[in-house]
């Protein structure tokens, strides 16, 4: 996960007796008056929920409060008289609202102390980045005195794990990339490590260019199935359907769940192009690696097909790059797209489409290239050629396919649909052209 | 609201005396093990909470439970003895699981009766779509004694409001389809009637190109104010100030929070660029608009930085295109970097971010171009050029700048914040022309 030589925070979990734990109940106290005024909607606790569900752990209340000591002490202490595990989210910043380490340390009535390893570690965040130091970021190292920080590679706020009379509690920092590495990480394994033997694990399947509606049609069997679940999660332009057992080890539950992954793959085929974290992107990459590379040219999309490709850590093994074409003039002038084809059918056609894969294949000397042309709106649109109204090209080393497609929503849907239909192309066309 | 000819229950709320609930306190409880187990991310609570907010109403706590009669009571009895107003979210279908109705009617201490008036609503909804009736739905004719149903005319679930000694609970659907119109309908307009005229309305100043601890450092005395409050929430790669203010009326309360905006501007210049949903983006677009034209060249940020600016509607009068850099054959055959700069400096150098940048605003006549340049890792960093070294450069009329930063973070945050920063380069640069 990136650089962690100037992590040295420790990443060692104090010391628990996991038996006092085996059947353990949970509890999440979400911090921050924009979770309570809506600004902010909260999607780190349910991401916790899911993954305290999948480590068998209860979890029966949660709990969301404002930027106020004296509440969140209250919520703090009602957590901790009905549950073993409190995990709070948020409130770990250096300013003066971020309140948790407070509401915690007063919680379980201890102080809080400078850590002074803590202190220096962030002194050097700040050196490193040529930042000032700023006396309010003192807060930020400070410590209940029954605590640990736990290592935070992506921000300033560190995590912390206390433990008094017999509880647990963990506060996590709020922003999404702050949070979601701690929580896979040390959390969950800290976690694990005491929840005792029943655990519930599910395995994600991942199914692009077909329907929701239709996926349920073919698996319908099997929806009904209890042990393991199946239950289909509709995304953009694509299915995740969620197999899910509950054993005594992940590994006698990861044997009820193969062959039913097995099943969706034999009715599927192709369409259940991946699993878990697996992105269709890297999915697609993958199958590219040592065989093809790749370039693009973008129009509606505007370089979204690019940040997605590019997204994936070694897409430079296979993408070359490729042209953000957003007007006409650059379409002709850079990529060198035929004026007439312009002139003759517009730039919202399959002809440009067309082209536009075709040059970019050719003088990028790329084995594939992708091109995506379309309205995105919310102007531009007109009664022949509406708002939505996208094209999607793929040259190739057999030839060249063009899709036209009409998507529904906003701007931001049609640009995601056009991407995720343009990556749905390939895929489709380099299984075809393996078998 | 949709169709409402078919609505037989009555709308009329049950009176209330308005002066008794002048300072009202309001407490959000979600019900569903689905909330719990993060199978559904609750986006009913936060507009819930936006609206409360919008009306007055102060709302210091949110509950989340399952679907457990027991802890639904207990928790239900917890926000009755702190606040004025419960709003409970969920629970009103007809099966087994829903026991919002039995909770509420526990928690206050009342029977559950059958409303004929409502059952024969009911019977009559499933006669109109040809459906025989089922028994449990008899559940959801059932009101406790001291309450009434508020009319759903997109479900069959009624929603309720109940009144017992002062306090008033009201209860609605789960589905966002029925939630947001009885939400936003005769639920807004009740609370509206008893809220009296108090009111919170905030605004939200945008600040970038200036970390959280500093911005906090400059407006110290401005964070302890109390109407308005000014609150800071830190982005990625920027700050939100939330100022807020509670007065009579919304114009009343603008006329409070327009001099602390004022201040924080005259302290914060051009780092504080815009207001409420204006994007760093956006604000950059509108300035150039009509004046200059824009290009990118990125290698890193793999077409971030260009999907970010096409997701601005409109962008097209200001945006030309660009080059997605990726190899550093595309470097030098597409964009026309002088090979020696690569072999000499490498494709992370700020000789590569200047050429790059000079390349894409000559090659594409316009009068800026941004580029990016970077390691995002994980892998590929070096002691020499660790992960999260990014050149950013711009080309404009008066020469050409580039910058070079160390981010922190994974591959998402080093390609996030190199995009940020680059948008916040020519926000600065702009903003000298024009001075």
């Amino acid at each position: 996960m990136g650089d962690t030589s100037s992590v040295r925070t420790e990443t060692r979990m104090p010391d628990l007796n996991p038996t006092t734990m085996i059947c353990m109940r949970a509890e999440i106290v979400s911090v921050g008056t924009e979770l309570l005024l809506g600004q902010i909607v909260d999607t780190n606790a349910p991401m916790m929920g899911q993954m305290l569900a999948e480590l068998g752990v209860q979890h029966t209340h949660r709990q969301t409060v404002g930027d106020n000591l004296e509440r969140l002490v209250d919520a703090l202490r009602l957590a901790l008289s009905r549950s073993d595990m409190v995990i709070t989210i948020g409130g770990l910043g250096p300013t003066m609202d971020d309140i948790t380490r407070d509401g915690v340390a007063g919680a379980l009535g201890v102080e809080l102390v400078t850590n002074d390893r803590l202190q220096i570690h962030l002194q050097e965040i700040f050196a490193s980045r040529r930042l000032s130091w700023v006396e309010s970021q003192n807060r930020q190292a400070m410590v209940p005195t029954c605590g640990e920080p736990i290592d935070n590679p992506h921000g300033t706020a560190p995590g912390l794990v206390c433990r008094k009379d017999g509880k647990l509690v963990f506060c996590l920092p709020g922003p999404k990339n702050e949070f979601v590495p701690m929580a896979r990480g040390p959390v969950r394994e800290e976690i694990l490590r005491l929840a005792g033997t029943r655990v519930f694990h599910s395995r994600v399947v991942r199914v692009c260019g077909i329907g929701e509606a239709k996926v349920e049609d073919l698996l319908k069997d099997m929806m009904s199935s209890e042990n393991p679940t199946v239950a289909p999660y509709a995304k953009l332009a694509e299915v995740h359907l969620r197999v899910t057992s509950s054993a005594e080890s992940i590994h006698a539950a990861e044997a009820k769940i193969a062959p039913v992954v097995s099943e969706i793959q034999n009715r599927l085929g192709w369409h259940a192009y991946g699993f878990d974290e697996d992105s269709l992107e890297k999915v697609v990459l993958d199958r590219m690696r040592g065989k093809y590379s790749l370039a693009v040219a973008e129009s509606c999309s505007g370089g979204g097909l690019g940040a997605r490709i590019t997204g994936v850590p070694g897409s430079s093994d296979v993408f070359a790059g490729g042209w953000i074409t957003y007007s006409n003039e650059f379409k002709t002038q850079e990529l060198g797209v035929d004026r007439a084809v312009l002139e003759t059918h517009g730039a919202v056609s399959e002809e440009c489409a067309r082209a536009m894969a075709e040059r970019a294949r050719s003088q990028s000397g790329a084995d594939f290239a992708l091109s995506i042309t379309g309205i995105a709106g919310p102007g531009g649109g007109s009664e022949d050629k509406p708002v939505g109204l996208v094209y999607i090209g793929l040259a190739g080393p057999t030839g060249t396919t063009v899709e036209e497609h009409r998507f529904r929503g906003g701007r931001d849907a049609v640009q995601g649909r056009s991407v995720q239909n343009a990556l749905v192309l390939l895929l489709r066309t380099l299984v075809k052209g393996d078998q």
